[in-house]
């Protein structure tokens, strides 16, 4: 019977538990799972997240894989100590809602909602109010991994104008998509641009003033996807100049984000507790079973990491 | 060459003159077009909006259509002195500014932007503002015509669960369709409501304390279809007791609402002034042309309306 360690932070273990314990049933797997470190070296499957206890991956010698929580894996992906197989977390949940999160802040933007909220002042605006249409607003997409392109997709169904930007190249029907060099093309005049890369050294701080400077003026920037991809004293000049009209941020290099910081207070910013990409327990679930039945069974285990590019 | 007289009011002819002069070229019509209604027996196509001078047509004795540039027609449908055929109009760009208010105002109240958007005091409240998915979300579009259906199946695209009412039997995909005297059955555990229906004295008031009682409690209301589908008293004593949570308004029994209308001030009312359903000038253009097209050619007009039905 193989040994399960739930190895997330111990709140978690209340969401998890469960659907675990679900999952494995429906997938007929019958196995050891708790929340208990002791024994490490009998531990066979360690389902992950970066704000757990666990550091040290060497007393977990009969390890056959690691099963990380979350999409981002950039806190683990570098750990020397790790050296059996790393998945990361690609759930329909998680997609989901990531998806809404972007397509939502995405209208909030395109409509003008924040005015709309906040001045209920009897005054009649109609002209003033009036948005254009979705097909006249161009939005860009960074990064066209599984968040990247169905939030690109999204975007096309509902009409935007949208550009897309991926290290390598990809094809996305509707969707003009740039890649290698060309970040500054896939954001020229664009309105409205969203985070979606993953964080490793090549993309730390890929948000910087030369791609603000490529947008349009009063231009939005959404990041729900992570905090070092922003450079942030760039794009706090960005706001102030005006260059960047608005931002929406659910990521930081430091979370939670300190009360004390730019973001909070800044006009132009909303920041969100990142909530844009958290992981749904019950589809969670079923993706770490089947890479625990895809284990017991020898068969190669699905979403892996590639430790080189890091995501 | 015929003669087309533009009678919306004077404000919209800026908008609308070079659209429908680069509609009549395209479509190779060669025809008169102003806004001045002297020799109105010579009048062959007249564009109407109700908010327009022209309350007789009888001295139009030539006309051969009256051409809305509103989809409602309500003010104009019970003219005892219209008596050639009168359409509405299904404006491509009207139904897509439609899509996306309904589904931006949709997306605002399922991730609860407005505290996201007011609320940044430096707390991460990051397990409080999760909000659940999509298809967990049970939206209920009331009327199911050219708008309401392409709202509907919008809505469906994003995963929400969504149901229908209209009052004839309706078939979409992904819609748990009710018609007849089910509207109740339709609404029933809705957590939020868009109204969508004509505006007919069938419609008047539709959405009365029953509707309310039928949905989730603290359910919100969108209503981007007509003021008068709504019993303004009931709602207001809805959103007081809390079993409606709040309400999205763009259309008013009175236009533009008045400043000292209880709506404006209330907390959990937002007042959108009539920007949901916009006519867009270039696409409105060609619709009204084709009909002139049909009509110069003999063939069958387009969007015409059921004088009894009164849409």
């Amino acid at each position: 019977m193989p040994r399960i360690l739930f190895a997330a932070a111990e709140a978690r273990w209340a969401q998890y538990e469960a659907p675990l314990r679900t999952a494995l049933a429906e997938a007929g797997i019958e196995a050891r799972l708790d929340c208990d470190a002791s024994a490490p070296e009998t531990v066979d499957y360690m389902i992950f997240a970066p704000n757990g206890a666990i550091e040290d991956f060497r007393p977990f010698c009969s390890l056959k894989a690691v099963l990380n929580l979350w999409a981002g894996v950039e806190d683990v992906v570098g750990n020397p100590t790790l050296t059996v197989p790393l998945a990361r977390m690609v759930d329909t949940g998680l997609t989901e809602g990531m998806v809404e999160w972007c397509v939502g802040q995405t209208l909030r933007h395109h409509l003008g909602l924040d005015r709309q909220i906040t001045t209920q002042d009897g005054v009649w605006r109609h002209f003033d109010w009036i948005p254009p249409l979705a097909r006249n607003r161009k939005v860009c997409v960074l990064g066209l991994g599984a968040l990247g392109s169905a939030v690109a997709r999204t975007l096309v169904s509902l009409n935007f104008q949208v550009s897309g930007y991926s290290r390598s190249p990809k094809q996305i029907d509707g969707v003009t998509c740039f890649s290698g060099a060309d970040m500054t093309e896939a954001l020229r005049d664009a309105e409205i641009a969203i985070a979606l890369f993953p964080y490793t050294p090549a993309t730390d701080s890929i948000l910087d003033a030369d791609a603000f400077a490529a947008m349009a003026h009063g231009g939005v920037i959404l990041n729900p996807g992570r905090g070092g991809l922003i450079d942030d004293a760039a794009l706090l000049a960005a706001l102030d100049s005006g260059q960047i009209g608005q931002a929406t941020l659910d990521v930081f290099r430091t979370e939670p984000l300190p009360p004390d910081h730019a973001y909070w207070a800044h006009p132009k910013v909303t920041v969100t507790p990142h909530i844009a990409s958290e992981t749904r327990p019950e589809t969670a679930a079923r993706v770490i079973v089947e890479n625990i039945r895809r284990g017991e069974a020898g068969l190669p285990f699905i979403n892996l990491v590639d430790r080189v590019a890091g995501y």
